[in-house]
């Protein structure tokens, strides 16, 4: 029903709709490749939750093993590993159906680019929910510390990565700078995850990453916009710049403003509805809005999940809404998670390959840049002796697909040598895959209160409140 | 973060990765495809449910509304409608990004199909969720009379309408035997929709309908088969229909057989599962598993998602999960109900056209046919005075998508003339858009019980228990 068996069909159709015998083979295509990523997702966190590390790390871990790297199972035309052989789920696909090697690779374009889509839409629930889970007066009240932590965390590591370059390994202005520039990314969504599982994300430190590598995010846009316009014209378009950084103010300010004032109407539209799904869909629809604007004025989709998070969040419907979307997000960021490691080619960390050495020498560089470029940030917050201040420079370290980007813009432009890209994605890799562990020590190391404890202290309180009125009941 | 801005990448990246700078624009059109579909379906079901009419009606009308017939918001390249303007939405899409009419048609074919194959998951998604509310000892218990249904409810308007358009309108076999085939078709998705939302699942009715409808579907794959086989080649390639029959058997008898067998296994892996998603992670790797393997062996994906729900409901899990699958099913069934609205072509109905005149009149026959040739299979059971025959054949009346399919089989074999496609199409549209209402107004008619009471009853007797609970307390 609904989809045309493709044997038949196959035998039947003319030229008019060449899609049509394809469909069931494209869904099939799409859902192997659910299977296979839910499974890396599945065996990767619970193994990491066994050995007490974070399950994110897992899969990314599951990703990698599935993916380009390893098994060959989820493999992305747009990854740049041009005209390997076919990824192994292709094969099974063809197999399987009876469809036929050929006809399966003609579709496997089609389901990568739906699984990138779904691991898009990932990364915007899981910012949602970061959202929805943020609280607006906090961030606000955080918010110059957060723009101190953002703005040295890409100052820094960007004029010490490319002055390094240019001076200790003699390199040109260009590739050097583009290598700064991957030094300066932050990944929220690997970020926020980790924090979300501590249980840390109200937490003081918790806002303050959360509000920086939101901020990180926007002056990564910027950063890119500049070095790419550097790399193709070698001069910097400042009209570019401003327009990005005055749409990235109008836009992050004017949509909290805008959602404050509008949130009681869709309340009260919400409680007018009478069908299945209403408050989810509305607010769905919401997201969706927000995240498209964010994408049309060349934002980031994410940013409008998170400030459309951050709106609903003030609303009383947000518990309700919470629970909601705790099954998408269950369903939909282990494909972004596994699909950043699926993508990943650590084949670059392999020092027994001979032209992999130059650039590992580069990549130790870069590490040790890339990860005092962020942890000194935390150090720059004055006052409030009770902060883990190293707990927030280590949230700010994982790269992750951000650093990938960059890495993917510079090796198209043709500015990086191969074994400064190698670098560059070997550094991207260590941070991404160093920090979730990393930031569940500095956590649990002395300087903030643990969760389980403050936890435990409101339970306290409680209980007092309830002896009290058992007293009331007395009298 | 994950997503390149394509301003700066577009005059960055060579030709190395093509896809790259397209990638924020497809997400850019799906995001404003979600936005417009949960649009019509929410402002086509609320309005529905106002005026006392099934919502899920409403949200094919939406999906007319924002379709090829009307607003040409959301079009698909295979619909057949070859070479009209570009939709709408790709013009806004074009428009607001500032990417351009060019870019913005070049990436519509591909956020189309993430669209359509969104839409499949959905219908995936909701055929598990019915089969996680069906009953499988009630299912088997009323299985031959659901067999009965189904197998009546396919030949007699097959015979029906093949022999009058032979006789009647003087047709050649093959178209005749076309539309024959496209009048056996019944919409699982709309009757089951329906069902839900009248709370008639579970009762005897229900379950006689789910089951006849999900053996139609597996008769419909068969009759396809056969017609397409008969329209290319001339005749019937015996040893095809023996593959479809024997795999269909093996595949449902083998899989809840299995399943049965392995589901206290699953519950025992599922509860040794720490991290977050674990319950509804494992169903939906078992639910795409059964999908993916009935799309392999040339079955229908919903198939295997209907078994898996079916096998899932026998666990002590079932509860928890059914909660968990409702944010999924709100989230991703209105877009497969929109699609389906989005789909249709209604013009092919307009009277005032002289060209569709011809078309109207077979229309009339074939309608006629198609309400009849369902309705008396409820009158084949026998016995059981207390049953609401009447609703069993109302609800196998939608043809919905499933005949869309016929429809778009036979005009692309060329077997059909203009006239008896339009034909079909307006049988289609007919048959589907009347039996949401209809079948409100059967089960409420008298002959069975209404749902609102029988849930009166249950919570009367909650509180006599409860009573009960009070007086132990006495003693």
């Amino acid at each position: 029903m609904g989809v045309v068996p493709f044997l038949p069909l196959a035998e039947v159709s003319g030229e008019a709709n060449v899609g049509a015998e394809e469909a069931p083979l494209i869904l099939a295509g799409v859902l192997l490749s659910l299977i296979v990523i839910y499974l890396a997702s599945k065996v990767g966190g619970e193994l990491c939750a066994r050995i007490n590390l974070p399950s994110v790390l897992g899969e990314l871990i599951g990703g990698v093993a599935v993916g380009v790297s390893a098994l060959h199972l989820l493999m992305f035309p747009e990854a740049g590993a041009v005209e390997t052989a076919p990824s192994l789920l292709v094969s099974l696909l063809g197999t399987t159906t009876g469809a036929g090697p050929e006809t399966a690779i003609a579709v496997s374009q089609t389901y990568s680019e739906v699984i990138s889509v779904l691991a898009e839409l990932g990364v915007v629930i899981l910012l949602f929910e970061i959202g929805l889970e943020s609280d607006l007066q906090e961030l606000i009240r955080v918010g110059p510390q957060a723009a101190i932590v953002a703005i040295i965390g890409v100052v820094v590591p960007f004029l010490l990565g490319t002055l390094g370059l240019i001076y200790l390994f003699d390199m040109t202005a260009i590739p050097a700078i583009f290598a700064g520039a991957a030094l300066t990314a932050t990944s929220i969504g690997i970020t926020a995850k980790v924090l979300a599982e501590l249980q840390q994300l109200s937490s003081e430190e918790g806002q303050i990453i959360i509000g920086a590598a939101v901020l990180d995010d926007v002056l990564g846009i910027i950063v890119l916009a500049v070095v790419a316009s550097l790399a193709k014209t070698g001069e910097v378009e400042i009209s570019n710049i401003v327009y990005l950084v005055i749409s990235s103010v109008v836009f992050l300010v004017g949509s909290i403003v805008l959602g404050r004032f509008l949130s009681p109407y869709f309340v009260a539209l919400v409680d007018k509805l009478q069908t299945r799904g209403d408050l989810l869909l509305s607010s769905l629809i919401f997201v969706f809005f927000l995240s498209y604007v964010a994408t049309a004025i060349h934002l980031e989709a994410i940013l409008g999940a998170f400030t459309a998070g951050l709106v609903l969040a003030e609303t009383d419907k947000h518990k309700e809404l919470e629970e909601q979307v705790i099954p998408l997000a269950d369903m939909f960021v282990p494909i972004f998670f596994v699909c950043v490691g699926a993508k990943t080619d650590v084949s670059v960390l392999n020092p027994l390959v001979p032209e992999n050495r130059e650039g590992l020498v580069i990549a130790a560089f870069l590490v040790i840049v890339a990860i005092i470029g962020k942890v000194i940030t935390g150090f720059t917050i004055l006052g409030q002796p009770e902060i883990n201040r190293l707990a927030i420079g280590v949230g700010m370290i994982p790269r992750g697909e951000v650093g990938l980007v960059f890495a993917g813009v510079g090796s198209a432009s043709g500015a990086l040598s191969r074994p400064l890209e190698a670098a560059i994605i070997v550094m991207v890799i260590l941070t991404t895959f160093v920090a979730p562990p990393m930031l569940r020590v500095v956590f649990q190391s002395p300087g903030t209160s643990e969760p389980v404890l403050s936890v435990e202290v409101a339970t306290a309180e409680d209980v007092s409140i309830e002896v009290a009125t058992a007293e009331d009941i007395d009298i």
